[in-house]
């Protein structure tokens, strides 16, 4: 197996979004690509991620992609995995690079929803759910996730302010961060006079709808010996399934794909947690966050809302986590999340993250989940 | 690189499905397995397309047919490349597996349009083409591959009955497959007088819209050294893309995504076009099997239509071409479609294509293609 770095990396402001979907994801195609150093025609695989792109009529995107490139002849596909579909995309790439099969691949995630209304765009993301045995019977992911919350306050006794911690902590990140959808902090005050959305989760608990483009280009070591910017070497790509719908689960208070994949990665990387500098985790909703941190094994069971309250996860804390603003904040267009955070991560790296710049960047991790956890992507990434 | 193999292969009938597509990928998934004498257990990781599956409001697929396996810590993505979607899913499963990153792999395609009406399910199909320049403006797939018909009919000035020829075998050979969608035979003079659909494309030079799933195990050698059944050894795994758009192309008579594939996937095979003894080529409509035959350089432009007149790709002829009966009587389940060709070949590699049996079966060719031609995908198998 080759090493394999990411490379380049570029992101656009997320939130709402002009132009459609395939212009904006070429345009931070190029962006990506040009950060790297390297031109459209060094690129050999395509890896594209636009889950619901049918909601702009649009399937087959990576072609128009590709020759928006000025590389068409270059071979793309689609990869989805619903809200982890970019991750998923980038270990596509990294098997082909790592592999042999490609020297340098795009990955690119795109989303936009955004000309939908509210009824049309929540249907779109409660597909990535069981249809037969939830969305059918009007499950949407704040009621899926809110059976999360409820059973983990249950089991653990946390107090509202650990989840609204979350929320304060991600805002207050992107405030620093000028591609995020929300740029302005909160209070735990405002968190708590936020209303309910489904108990017991509040807006504040809520990731927003947004429309956004991020992409990376992954190359071979060997073929980008002197890289333009400070490589993200890939250290750990794995992924995990577990049962998809949450009724036939064992457990509701933490995600059994995130362990499996977490274990995978750890002991791919040959690292322990403890060894970890920041993250950026699948905050959809804040106790997604808590319950990553947990399932990650960053904190036993029940205590990661604590840790949240008490500064550790901030960005100049000990444990960084979603030092980007997270989902939650810098928002979350679907299939563009995942290489987000990477994208964050190439930042971090670089020193280029402003603000928010984390203090200790040798080994980062980035934790992405498809719906309620049927699918979950975990990278490790190190320095040269 | 590791010697791999197509292990296991299973269909159902295509045509109209009472089951969900979820339903259908998973009985057909376990059938597969089990034609590869191997169990759920046995499979690492899971290739599923599905690329309208949106229409049954179910996106993330992998996670629920995982779960019926009874597998579902498995890892799963979903590959969509427009009609090439499960060609570029079994792409996927041969690099994980030839490189090392899995032993055995599963590839699922699925598709059910048929609860939609005719205006619903042609939309889904156009959003393979290109939505700003294509499909806005009112064009489907008969219109756009009636253009190309046009521009054939008129550099090469074959007669409608070349066309027609290919629809005669297609559902003669159809008629042998007791999966196919078209079960009966068609006469020359029904073609011709069967109704204009998009001139000169006429009812009987299209496929249908057709259910269905197909499933395909692949597995590097060292894994599975006695195999069940005959394996396919997987020579070549080529995709390539072209300008998706057609108004842009250089040329109208040919699809130049078809060419590039083809040379790749011969030079990886270390094989020419002379020593292969049969194919499953994408015959959308009569006009892309002739166009394919000639772009993969088994006759010179313009003479494809001529042979099949003269029978040379008949299911006994010197080089059958489709011996399922193709995308135009088997039928076409967008995203089952790819791995269907696969079934095909396993099948008669194992000398279980009954009245369809092709004479020799050392090295045979599929190629699929995306819309119309933004994508495409061959692959090269040969025996042990």
């Amino acid at each position: 197996m080759r090493e394999t770095w990411v490379v380049g990396a570029a992101t656009n402001r997320f939130g709402k979004m002009a132009e459609t979907g395939r212009e904006a994801a070429s345009r931070v195609a190029l962006a990506a690509i040009d950060s790297a150093g390297l031109e459209p025609k060094d690129i050999e695989q395509t890896f594209v991620s636009n889950a619901f792109g049918v909601a702009e009529r649009q399937a087959h995107v990576g072609p128009l992609i590709n020759t928006a490139l000025g590389i068409p002849e270059v071979p793309s596909v689609t990869i989805e995995s619903a809200c982890s579909s970019s991750s998923a995309a980038l270990h596509e790439a990294f098997v082909h690079v790592a592999g042999g099969f490609a020297d340098a691949a795009l990955v690119v995630g795109v989303e936009k929803l955004s000309h939908l209304d509210t009824f049309a765009s929540t249907s779109y993301f409660a597909m990535g759910a069981d249809y037969a045995f939830e969305s059918r019977n009007g499950a949407t992911f704040p009621g899926l996730y809110a059976t999360l919350a409820s059973a983990y306050r249950r089991e653990h006794g946390s107090r509202p302010e650990e989840f609204g911690a979350v929320a304060v902590k991600n805002h207050a990140n992107a405030a620093m961060n000028p591609n995020a959808h929300f740029q302005r902090p909160i209070t735990l005050d405002t968190y708590l006079g936020s209303p309910i959305i489904a108990s017991p989760l509040r807006l504040y608990d809520c990731c927003p709808f947004s429309d956004g483009a991020s992409a990376i280009v992954v190359a071979a070591r060997e073929r980008l010996p002197r890289p333009a910017a400070e490589p993200l070497v890939i250290r750990a790509s794995a992924r995990a399934g577990s049962v998809a719908d949450m009724h036939d689960r064992e457990t509701l208070t933490g995600l059994p794909a995130t362990r499996a994949a977490g274990l995978k990665a750890f002991r791919m990387a040959k690292v322990e947690p403890a060894q970890i500098d920041f993250l950026e985790v699948h905050d959809c909703f804040t106790v997604a966050e808590i319950m990553a941190l947990e399932d990650l094994g960053f904190f036993p069971k029940g205590h990661a809302g604590r840790a949240t309250v008490d500064g550790v996860t901030a960005h100049d804390g000990r444990l960084p986590v979603n030092p980007s603003g997270g989902l939650k904040a810098k928002g979350h267009p679907v299939s563009a999340t995942g290489a987000a955070q990477v994208v964050e991560i190439f930042e971090q790296f670089n020193g280029h993250a402003g603000g928010r710049q984390v203090p200790k960047t040798g080994l980062a991790l980035a934790h992405n989940v498809g719906a309620t956890g049927g699918s979950c992507s975990v990278h490790i990434f190190g320095r040269r």
